[in-house]
Formats: C-alpha cells, structure tokens, sequence
C-alpha cells in the first residue's frame, strides 16, 4: 500500500521534534534558568506569540523576516484585516506590554520570559524557524547596578545548568561612543568600525587593517583601533590599560568609571576571573546604550 | 503628542498577556501537573506549532479553522510553496510523530505535552484564538488497564492542582454501539442520538423527547433512552443498573466488562466517589472508541 502523505510525515524545515529524551533534557535547563531567574526576583510574563504587524515592524519596513498569520475566516471577512505576525523575538513583546500597562506594572519591572520566536525564512543549515528564546530584562532601573546584578546571574545560570567552564566577556557602548573623537575618524563611520571590531576575532589582522582602510580611516587611527580592540582580559588590568590608552581624555571617563562600578560590584560578590572585560564585544548596533555582553563555553572541545 | 500606534497597544483580539501575578499561577500549575504525569511514567514530547496543512486536515477538507503561515520570502521564492499552519490541538502531532517515528518509540509510548494550540478564527467573547493545552496519552497499550491508570492520573492531577471537590464521569463507547439495535432505532442515526444524549443536561426533558422524535425514533425508543441517560451515580450501582436495563442481550456485555474492570481498578487503588459512571458523557463524535471521561469541579459557587 502507497501512503499518499508520505513525503510529508515530517516536520517543515527548520521546525523540529524534542522526543523525551531531548524534551527532557530542555526541561531540565528550562527549569534550573527559571529557578536563578526567580531568585533574582525576577518575574514570569507570557504574551502571545502573536502580535500586530505594526507593533513588531514599528517605523521601519522590509527587513523583517516575518510569519504572517493567515486565516480563511478572516479573509471572508468584510471588516478591515488586521495584519498579525508571529513575533521574532520576547523586546518588541516586553516594549509592547511596557507601553500598553505603564503603571499597573511595578518598576523597576523585572521580568523573565521563555517562549518561541520565529523567522519567516528560508531556513540555512543549523538555523530554526522556531526557536526558544528566555529572556531576563529589567526595565525601569538607571543605575549601573541592575547590569551588574545581570552579569552575577548570568554566571549563576551557567553554574545551574552544569557549564563549569565559561567566560562573561563585558564591554560598554559609553565608552565606545567616544572612540571617533578620541582616535579620530568622522562620527558617522562609527557604526561601521564597530561591525568591524565586532568581527575582528574572526578575521586576519591583515583583514582587519584592510577592512579598516576602505573606510579611508587614517593609518594612525587604524593602528590606535587595532591597539583597543586588543584590550581585554583581568578587569582591574583592563581598566588600567584603558586609562593609559585615553590619558586624560574626559569623554572617555564615563565609560571607563561605568566599567569601574561593575568591576567592583562583582568583585565583591566574589566573581573574579569568569567575568573579563573585553572592548570587542559590540553586540547588536541598533539596541544597546550602555554594558554589553556575552557569554562563551571555555571548554577546549 | 499622539502616538500613531496607539490604537494598537495591545494583544490582536483572541491573544492575551499574562501578567506576572497570572503567569506565576500557570506555571505553578504547569509544574503541578507536569509532576504527576512524570510519577505516572509519561515522558515529554515537544512538536513545533506549525505542521504542513496537509498533516493537520489529512483526507477532510474545509471545516478546520486553521491560521495558515505565510511569509514574504517564500512568496518570492521559485520552489513549490508549502502550506503551513499553526495546529489546532496535540493529538495530530501525536500521530504523526508515532507515525514517522515508528519503532523508534517505546511501546507502549506514555507522553506527555504542553503546548498552545490555535484557532484562526474570529474569538467569540471568552474564546481564545492562542490556548494551552496539556495532553497525557498512551500509545500502543490495548488493555482497559491503560484507561483506569489514565483515570487515577486525573484524579492525582486534580488533587495536585488544588482542585479537592471534582468528579470525573465515566462512561465507554463500546457500551453505546450497541444502542441502536436493542434500543430499537437505525445504526445511521446513532450519532445524532449521541449529540442529543451529550446535551441533555443543558435541555429540558420536552426538548430531548423532541429532539429525538424529530429524528422519528418510536416513543418506546424514545423511553428506552430516557431512561439509559438517567443511569449515573455510584459505580457499583451503575453497574447494577446496566445490568438490569439491558438483561441478557449480549452485545452489551463488552461495554460493561469494561466499566466493571475500571470500577474494580478503581477500586483496588481506593478511588471511589471522585469517579462516577455516567451514561450522558459522550465526548468528541470522530475520536474516540473505548472508554471516555471528563472532569468536573463540584464546587458551589
């Protein structure tokens, strides 16, 4: 007998299947995040998968890989057709529901969410159409505190799901703001440079330099840049190192002392060689202000 | 200032957010009952939300109400376009894992799901189009054992949520094939006498007499049933009554071994009057066969 379903007894690309032994294991994770989440008084948020087109896209257009839900009954429908997609991350949600509740909600509003975001493309080997993402934010908090209480739970999560062997590599945006000025090359190439250095462990130093020289950034400034991007490592070193590397150059004073109040917040919660400071971590150009990071497996594989 | 999106801050109609107060209480529940299913061997499965349209709708057509994915990349795309859709419950993905996973899965296969299912229709008030579902299922396992085991489960369930005033209702399909032919009324219209026996404690007895007359069943018929779906309570006392309604006519015999093996199962784990039978629980007209059940809570408001 022919089964005329056959070649579909599958899951579409880049969706897939957790039998137990996989779904067991995710959790597992799940559970021991949620569990250091919530000790760090973080609190559970769900909201849909779904959202308003315009609430996900915003201003902007086209770049958006979406899923848009489509349904018979509506097309029928005679009334105006909302657009609903599903979303691609849990930001545009939490911005959503910080606008939408404003005061009902407490703040600093820490919030933890675990849930699946979706890219509407074609997937490439690896990649996921479904995907879970478990976010932990705090909204409402200016102080420098809060990223370091970030940092401290991030190195207790990788603890908790049994990662032994990590590193939380930290940088901020404050200080790499004052980099045009300082080193000199024009403003508007910022972006620009700091792709470059954000990649800049993955490619050649002759790479690096080339890369560089097509902005037509001058010798001098390339050479200072290739100087930066090299610090990292110990905090209390690095926040040396950035000292001699600005002297007395005060736009770069805010992000150095930024750097500061983490390296002595963590210190005294006794997180010594698991969180480094590091002026190649850039992280995505269009959300981040102040402290980025990162966190990576040590293991040699 | 006006804010151009500020119609849309919030959830598209049919898709909610929960707020830390009511995410914290589904999850708690969530682990109350993930907890029992695990005590009762069952092993968790994760599918993805979307299944290609032809896995969900298989050979029926039409009647589903389904949100169809569709993103702007495969539009633009040469390949064939595949149909997408978010599912609308856990059971088809059930079976298509069981189907194309085969003998890779322990028989019998005891798993368990949570997941949100969807419906892409236009919400009634109260109705959601993005809803959680928790489903525990056993594959491969023909004994009525399997059946009783899923009883207890829910009455563990019930307790581990809170919930201590419940009832579950117990009735078996095999017992109700055999209405028809002693009952005295056409096998083709069984199904319309199940729906009419399914509602009959949301109607008056002059509209199920009415109801069923319309379908030009004898009033002697009529009768017959009106006493059957009267026939509820006390598991041993039911059986009782089974016994007496239905004499010595054979075909019915199956069904009530049946229920006297759950009832004694039942019984041997001290479950007593948290599970009743009931002669009215029919449940979903395409699915189900053997034993059939659904929970109460029993609480005056």
């Amino acid at each position: 007998m022919t089964n005329k379903y056959e070649k579909k007894l599958a899951t579409p690309s880049g969706f897939r299947d957790l039998l137990p032994d996989e779904a067991r294991k995710r959790e597992y994770i799940i559970e021991k995040v949620r569990e250091v989440y919530s000790r760090f008084g973080f609190e559970p948020l769900e909201t849909p998968v779904a959202e308003f087109e315009e609430i996900i896209v915003g201003e902007k257009a086209g770049d958006f890989n979406l899923f848009y839900l489509d349904s018979n009954k509506e097309r029928q429908s005679d009334g105006e057709k909302e657009s609903i997609a599903l979303r691609f991350d849990l930001t545009v949600p939490l911005a959503r529901v910080v606008s939408q509740y404003g005061n009902a909600l407490p703040r600093p509003f820490k919030r933890y969410q675990v849930g699946y975001s979706f890219r509407g493309e074609r997937p490439q080997k690896g990649r996921f159409r479904q995907f879970v993402q478990f976010d932990a934010d705090v909204v409402g908090a200016k102080s420098i505190v809060a990223d370091t209480e970030m940092i401290s739970m991030i190195t207790e999560v990788m603890k908790a799901i049994g990662v032994s062997q990590f590193v939380v590599r930290v940088n901020t945006r404050t200080l790499l703001n004052s980099l045009p000025q300082y080193i000199g090359f024009a403003e508007n190439l910022l972006r620009e440079v700091l792709v470059i250095l954000d990649k800049s462990e993955k490619i050649s130093k002759d790479e690096f330099v080339l890369e560089l020289s097509r902005l037509r950034i001058s010798e001098q400034a390339i050479k200072k840049l290739e100087e930066f991007s090299g610090i990292a490592g110990e905090r209390g070193g690095v926040i040396e190192s950035l000292k001699a590397f600005f002297g007395d150059y005060q736009d770069a004073m805010p992000g150095i002392l930024e750097l500061e109040t983490i390296h002595e917040g963590l210190s005294s919660l006794g997180i010594q060689t698991e969180v480094v400071f590091d002026m190649k971590i850039i992280r995505g150009l269009g959300y981040y202000t102040g402290p980025v990071f990162e966190t990576q497996s040590t293991r040699s594989s």
